[in-house]
Parts: structure tokens; sequence; C-alpha cells
């Protein structure tokens, strides 16, 4: 990375990386977009965002195909871990050497893609806490939070809150984004899976969003079932949080907005869901732990079943 | 029960109701139907049924009342568990002093409803191992199998296999139905649960039919944990049976036709789902003896939560 200011690629403009690159962008950083179906549309019409933040359009940098687009310092890895069958072939092409890859996206053991392509010493990660939507092409709908806790993801670097780590930080935060360097990024992604993994999943096997899952007394006490076998996989497999975590998520839930989660729009609109990622990874870890959470499995097979199904038809 | 033959009173004209007491009626027994919204239709057309063992058209002695109705020997509890709540004022009405009841009803524990009206002594229970729809008014369309065992039901006879059930077996047996008496009723409803919890319940939350469910390996493999979580369920209940009766359920499903579960018609025409007596009375019984069984536990959870919704819009 040079020091006349970071270059970002942004790898999946959709909900997330649309926002929090048009944040940047709109700051005045060095952002470039790698687009598919929405190339054309941003290329003529920028990229529209609507956020609590405030609403804008920018135009910006867009690229179709990873020859075209200059390689960047950091590549910000945003599209679904479901699409990730493409990045041995473009992360190589769009980073600069010893480039790095901030993974934004959702689930456990996501980073391993990326660093079998890279080597992990070149990867972090990064979990997003916000409620946002693309709702057409290059428009995203933020509704609300925001918050990148992110950390290194080499097994031998976490623990420490590395340069590179802050000078990020303070690029993100000069774009008004809530970023924040996390020492345990494993510790982190757990975290998020507790809210993850019922909300995502039970979205999708009884097709209801959080408001109705939580006013329900039977699924309110589903989720909170599903977060304690998260939180007990967590601890096998080393990463221990306290249980007030599963109250506090449980409590923000309640409050929330009622929202249909992203794994529940994927299934509507028939694309893959992350269902490895946010479910067969965390499942996966804690048996190899030593530790069998019940609940998870099921759902996993419930989700496995329904994501085959509904890309059949 | 007088010695000039036994009368019989059927409580629900359904595809269980309706099969069994029109192959008695077929055979010369005298039976009484109890019918509502069918009644005019087959007062009028006479009872219709499609059967491997041969279709017929007969004409039935039905009511639309329980006044109307001559008292009988044995009413044959045949209607969903979901309508007990009428139990209460039609039963002492239909029976005869000293009648007893014999409830063909899915699930556990089905039979206090009617022993707490009648007194436990007077109670039979059985199992019905039969595929068959109730297809239009008075029409029973009967794919597959139709053996019942059956069993005494109070804790004090459990065990013994009594004159008046070898009576009511032989009857059976004359109108070729497939009736075996038994010593132990709990032990019979435990191992029908083996196949009713997984089967009709993941039909109705994954929307799909046996043939689906033991085609896809991940909800195969679900089916499977169901069962070993009823059989332990069953175990710390005080009723064993032998891990081979798995695999022998697993492997007759796989053969079946595909059949859509009777939980799963009631959730697609709307109407209340056998979620207590089918999945929450035995995950109730489980847990009071010290164990939670924790798929079934979500099951239950997840239907509950479909029921409700279901019968809301």
């Amino acid at each position: 990375m040079d020091n006349e200011g970071l270059s970002f690629g942004v790898l999946g403009t959709g909900a997330l990386g649309g926002l929090y690159g048009g944040l940047l962008a709109q700051a005045g950083e060095q952002v470039r977009f790698f687009a598919r179906s929405d190339f054309e549309h941003i290329q003529q019409h920028g990229l529209r965002v609507e956020s609590p933040l405030g609403d804008f359009c920018a135009e910006v940098d867009v690229y179709d195909s990873p020859e075209s687009m200059p390689q960047v310092d950091v590549a910000i890895l945003s599209w679904k871990t479901t699409a990730n069958s493409v990045l041995a072939d473009i992360l190589p092409k769009v980073l600069k050497p010893n480039g790095i890859v901030l993974v934004l996206q959702n689930g456990l053991e996501i980073e391993r893609d990326v660093a079998e392509i890279i080597g992990e010493e070149n990867v972090l990660g990064g979990c997003c806490f916000l409620c946002s939507n693309k709702i057409g092409p290059g428009h995203i709908h933020h509704l609300d939070y925001g918050t990148i806790t992110f950390g290194e993801y080499a097994a031998s670097l976490v623990g420490t809150i590395s340069e590179r780590m802050k000078e990020i930080e303070k690029v993100f935060r000069g774009a008004n984004i809530d970023m924040r360097a996390i020492e345990s990024l494993p510790l982190a992604r757990w975290k998020k899976l507790t809210w993850n993994i019922p909300f995502n999943g039970l979205s999708v096997v009884l097709d209801a969003n959080t408001k109705e899952i939580m006013t329900d007394p039977e699924t309110s006490q589903l989720a909170e079932d599903l977060m304690s076998e998260v939180r007990e996989s967590a601890r096998v497999c080393g990463f221990e949080f306290e249980e007030a975590h599963i109250e506090k998520m449980l409590d923000a839930t309640r409050k929330m907005v009622p929202y249909d989660s992203s794994m529940s729009l994927d299934y509507k609109f028939k694309r893959p869901i992350e269902v490895e990622s946010i479910v067969g990874n965390p499942l996966r870890s804690a048996i190899q732990a030593g530790y069998r959470p019940q609940k998870i499995e099921m759902l996993y097979h419930q989700l496995c079943f329904l994501d085959k199904r509904n890309r059949q038809v």
C-alpha cells in the first residue's frame, strides 16, 4: 500500500458494496466499482443511495471486466459468498502486488476462499451491521445501522490491530462510516452469527420477517434457542462471549423495523442462498470441536432442501 | 355390550371413519354414521369408497345430531383431535350405558379427552396405518395399507387383551379389516409417532410430500434424526422399541406412493392442524420424563407458528 492514499475496488455493487463504496466515493476517495448486470445503468446514471446518512447520487468509476479495471490497494469483497467461484480469476487481476482484500461477506470462515488465492496474510475480514437493500440497478436503499467491525484474518495476526487496519479505519471514518478495528475477527463473526443464523434461517423456512418471528412466543423462543446454540458453538471453538449478548440481540430485533433478511430476499428472488457460509460452516466447526447443535443442524437441513428446490423451478 | 351383535357409531365420516365404517356396513354390521357437513349428501347418495379392497357405494344410516342417532355399543372416534371440544356434549348422548369408545385418532394421550367424559375403563385406542383421503362429500379414496392395532387405554388394563377387544377384533376382521389386538397401546402410539412426527411435521414446514423428503439427502437425514428423538422420548417414558423399527419405517416410506400427509392436507385447506396431539403431547411427555428432544421441539415451534398464521388469513 503506497502512502499517497489508498485506492479501493468494490467487488459487488449491491446493498452493501454500493452503500460503503458510494460513501467512500462521495468523500472523495479513489473507488472503482466492479459490476456486471448493473454496469451500463451505473455508467449512465451513477450510483443512487438513499440513506439516513443523507441521500446522494454519485458518478462513479465502474468497470464490467477485471481486465479493464485499474488495480487497487484494497479490494472490498461485498458480493454474496455464493458468487465466490469467480474469485480465482478476478482477484489476481484487480489487486496491486501485495494488495489486500477486505472481506465484508456474511458467515464464518468465508475468508478461506480468498486466502487460498492471495495468501492469508493479505486478508482482512469485517462484519457489517446494516439494514440495506438494493431496490433497483445501482439503486441502494439503506434503512438503518451501518457499523463495520473488522480485523485481521491470518491466525498469526488475530489479537493485533495492525497499522494497515488503522489506515483503512481512518479512511472509512472520514467517509462517515462507523468502522471499528477489533482484535478478534472470529469472535466478531460468531457474535454476528448469533443474529444471522436464527433470523436469516427462520425467515426463509417460515417465510416470515423479523417482526413476525419476534411477536410469536413459539418462534421467538426458537430464535433464542438457536442463539444459545450459536453461543455454545462459539465457545467450543474457543470464542466465548457473555449471555447478555443474546438478550441484547433479541431486544434490538424486537425494536427493529420489520425486516426481510438478505437470505429471505435471495430466496424470494430465486437466487442461491448463503446457506453454507452462514449455517453450514458454523455447524461444521462446532461438530469438529465436539458439539452438535441440534437445532442449527435441523435448520441447515431444511435450508439445503428449500434452496435446492427453489432453484430447480 | 349385549350379545346380539355390537352396534357401532362412527363419529367423523372422513378418510378414516368413512373407510372403516363403510367396510363394517358393507359386511352387514349395524353402523350409524354421525356427519355434519356431509350429512345431506350421504343421506341422498350413500357412502362411496374406492379402495384396493374393492370399490363400493353403500346406503348407510346417517345422522346429523347426537339426539337423533340411536345409542350404540361402540363409538368409533375418527374425526380430528382438533374437533374434540364437542365430545363432552356428544358422547353421553350417543353411547349406551357402559358403551365404549374406540379412539382411532392420531397422536399421544389423545384418549384423555374421552376418558375424562366417560371414564378411562370405557376407552380403547387404536393406531391406523393407512393412506386414505376424503376427496368429496361422503367420498373416500383409500390408497394403501389399512391395519389397525388397538388396545386398552386404562393404565390398569394395559398389558392385557380383554374379551371385549377380542369381540371387536372379530367383527372388524369379518369386515375385511386387518385389525390386531395388542397389549401395549402406548408402545404402539409411540411407534406410530416415529412416522407421524417427521412426515406430518416436515410436510407442512417444507411443503413437501413423502417422496420429496426421502429423495433429498438432507431432509431424509433430518427425518431419521427426528425418528431417533421419538424413539428416545418413548424410551424415557418407559416404552422401548428396537432401532430396526426406524429403518423399517424409512424403508416403507421410500417405497410408498408420494403421499401428502393428513397434516399437510389440513394445512393446505387452512384447517387447524393436529400439532398438539401429534407433536406437542409427545414433546411434553418426553420433557416431563427428563429428556428434551431438540429437533422435535423446533418442529413444534415452527408448526405452532405456521398453524396460527394459516388460520388468521
